[in-house]
């Protein structure tokens, strides 16, 4: 195995979202300072050997660059499309409201209020969406990301891929019941062949999946060696495709018994999807969801080598059609004048699924908080709910609120631990002024 | 070098355009025996391994899995988006003409008949739209290529390039009797350096560009091995990208004396371009064309690993996009509500280039026909002119008969002096058929 396999890429980054924050944002330049724009990324004709990002170098990841990678991964690898389909945008009305900017929270484990405008630079926020009862209440773009660009949705593409699962479960396509091997033979000997389909898309699937980066034989850069579209380099003996590494991977412990977010699980619910409907995930993404939201621009997935998407994270797309997502979901499966997913999917997910399962992970700031479908479910009093990628990607929808936030980020810190402390409570402050807005005077 | 460098690849094969046909279509499966929707490419989880089609064993333009590639290059290798902006997409209206299809034409230098609807099957056409007075009378889509779908315009991209430049010039931005070092000091010491931006528009440059494809040391490949996005072989010593490989461009014959169609020279105007407006020609285009247009789809262009896009040869776009944009430039520029190009640019390609300088390249099916900012203009009593990509892409438009004729295509053989024969007299033949429903009875 050549250097260039144990580089941290944006494939293994992509498993970060679950560990504790190992180093802290203050280690590194501030959002302004690391401004992608400012620093002039790929500007210039060529751009200076200093500001080039290659894909083939693996620096292309590493922050600060990493702030310009994430709105151009397309640039960067293969990938294929998620077409929105020929007819005419959905509207989104806007009703600014000018007061989001001074809301103030005090952080978690903080004695120190901040206002909603510092938390965007405090999180590295590259774009943000609020809506409110279905209305654009906020917007704000930040260094090179556009409303007309693409973001990397990094681990919010898993919340794509189990919603897709739970649809295909409402219309008597999937039987969560039954085992992962019935549907895709090829991963009876691997440790998903004994799971069930439920326990795959609440991830409490016993598998053996190291992400201890500082092992260079952690199973964590074998998924991203089999995933890399770059040719294998000479000698390289390990599998050359996602659904190649997914049979590779060992049991351990039990199936049921605990969550563990892993990214594998994903993947192999792709494969799960894919084998079921003979679509790939992004067409299937595509016939599903997008070509009916009324999307402002396709979006898109990167690919390994084989054509096969990666289902774990390699989803980009706008931010508007985040939010967009986000609001369809939040109207039970209801939107742009169409039932888009099935009504009981959408009260799947918001009833959680077990708190207890999710609680022997540890997440210190997410107490009392579930996973199902691939969904984070808060549990709060308000009922929220989320998708969570590395480096502060958000899709947070909070039914009491009739609130949806929408929130791509370059945080120099991949795993969330490092911006909930700033994120959660801001949210929180939103859906509360939102709902004071609403109450009677 | 290695092998992989001498294997024909796309960016390579686009060279081919000006080349006599070296194989005839007799050599190869039917349109129907090659169909890649039929021969199943790339379809399973995982697809079966000879119908697996990756980009860096070479094979993914070698005919007939090419006929997948043309319709799904972004899968293959990294690309740039060109951004249809966000509104929605411009009517084409529909009226349709059941009569096309058995309209009857003579192949040249053939004695039989053929209809419409043979010579697409003739011709391996993927796609087809006739617009006549600006509306579709005419549409079909064959093996992988969907409305949805994008394709590659191989050599069509050039065209773009030249009206782009044209379009600078008319702005004032550009001034064609100036020299190429003028805007780029880093070509002086090539071929390029010397000669005007006007002749590098007409391709009338001298420059040493051979596309034998025969001598491993032709520049063909190495303007190829230049510009493809993976990563460099172990020993590789030559230029790592587009604007590296023009700087060695050595100088062949005088400049503005005879008409050589060399994809290079694109590629110079593309960096004069991006150098002047401090943009890549992606973004151009999507700031000058196609944000105006209408366009129902973004459009696409592959990248090298510097992120410079191929000018020559890159850009791949929907079936209904290359129509709307034939007839933009059929209205003199003026579509969609809008002034998109300045009228002058339209009249300057009508009017053509140097027929003398044309007829030195010796295109035998080409009698009297001219080059001007990267069109093709036939001179004929219509006046037509047109777009011209390998493998049989065409954007055809007739002034007189008020048509344009958008195809995409997979012929097997990359020249299209193999598809002239039943493309030109067949569109000829619309063209009468479509002047004559309009003449008073």
């Amino acid at each position: 195995m050549s250097m260039q396999w144990n580089k941290p890429c944006a494939a293994a980054a992509l498993f970060l979202s679950a560990m504790s924050a190992t180093a802290l944002a203050a280690d590194f330049p501030s959002a302004a300072e690391s401004d992608p724009a400012r620093l002039g990324w790929m500007v210039g004709s060529p751009p200076p050997e200093e500001r080039m990002i290659r894909f083939a170098d693996g620096s292309y990841f590493q922050f600060p660059a990493m702030r310009w990678s994430v709105a151009h991964f397309r640039q960067l690898m293969p990938t294929v499309n998620v077409s929105r389909g020929l007819s005419a945008p959905g509207s989104l009305d806007k009703r600014l409201d000018e007061g989001i900017d001074d809301l103030t929270f005090t952080p978690t484990q903080s004695d120190t209020p901040m206002t909603w405008a510092q938390s965007l630079q405090e999180n590295y926020t590259d774009g943000i969406v609020v809506l409110h009862q279905g209305d654009i209440v906020y917007e704000r773009y930040f260094g090179v990301m556009k409303p007309e660009g693409q973001h990397g949705a990094m681990s919010v593409t898993k919340t794509f891929i189990g919603t897709l699962a739970a649809q295909l479960v409402a219309e008597g396509k999937l039987d969560p019941a039954r085992s992962v091997a019935s549907y895709v033979p090829e991963l009876a000997a691997s440790a998903f062949g004994s799971a069930t389909l439920r326990q795959l898309m609440d991830m409490t699937t016993g598998i053996r999946f190291s992400e201890d980066y500082s092992d260079p034989n952690a199973d964590v850069w074998a998924h991203a060696a089999a995933g890399n579209p770059l040719p294998k380099p000479e000698g390289y003996t390990g599998p050359r495709s996602y659904y190649e590494f997914l049979q590779t991977v060992q049991s351990e412990g039990e199936h049921g018994e605990a969550f563990h977010y892993r990214t594998a699980n994903t993947d192999a619910l792709g494969w799960v999807l894919a084998r079921v409907t003979g679509r790939t995930v992004a067409e299937l993404l595509s016939e599903k969801v997008w070509r009916h939201l009324g999307a402002e621009q396709d979006a898109y997935m990167s690919v390994d080598s084989t054509g096969t998407p990666f289902a774990g994270g390699g989803l980009n797309l706008g931010l508007r059609d985040l939010a967009r997502f986000g609001e369809m979901v939040r109207q039970q499966g209801r939107y742009n004048g169409q039932q888009i997913l099935a009504p009981e999917v959408v009260e799947d997910i918001r009833a959680g699924g077990s708190q207890e399962a999710f609680a022997k992970a540890g997440y210190a700031q997410l107490d009392g908080w579930s996973y199902r479908n691939m969904w984070w479910v808060t549990h709060n009093p308000q009922g929220a709910f989320m998708a969570r990628g590395v480096h502060g990607q958000a899709l947070y929808i909070d039914p009491t609120a009739e609130m949806v936030i929408a929130r791509f980020a370059s945080h120099p810190v991949s795993a969330n631990a490092a911006n909930d402390a700033t994120t959660l409570p801001a949210f929180n402050a939103v859906a509360r002024y939102l709902m004071e807005a609403e109450a009677p005077q």
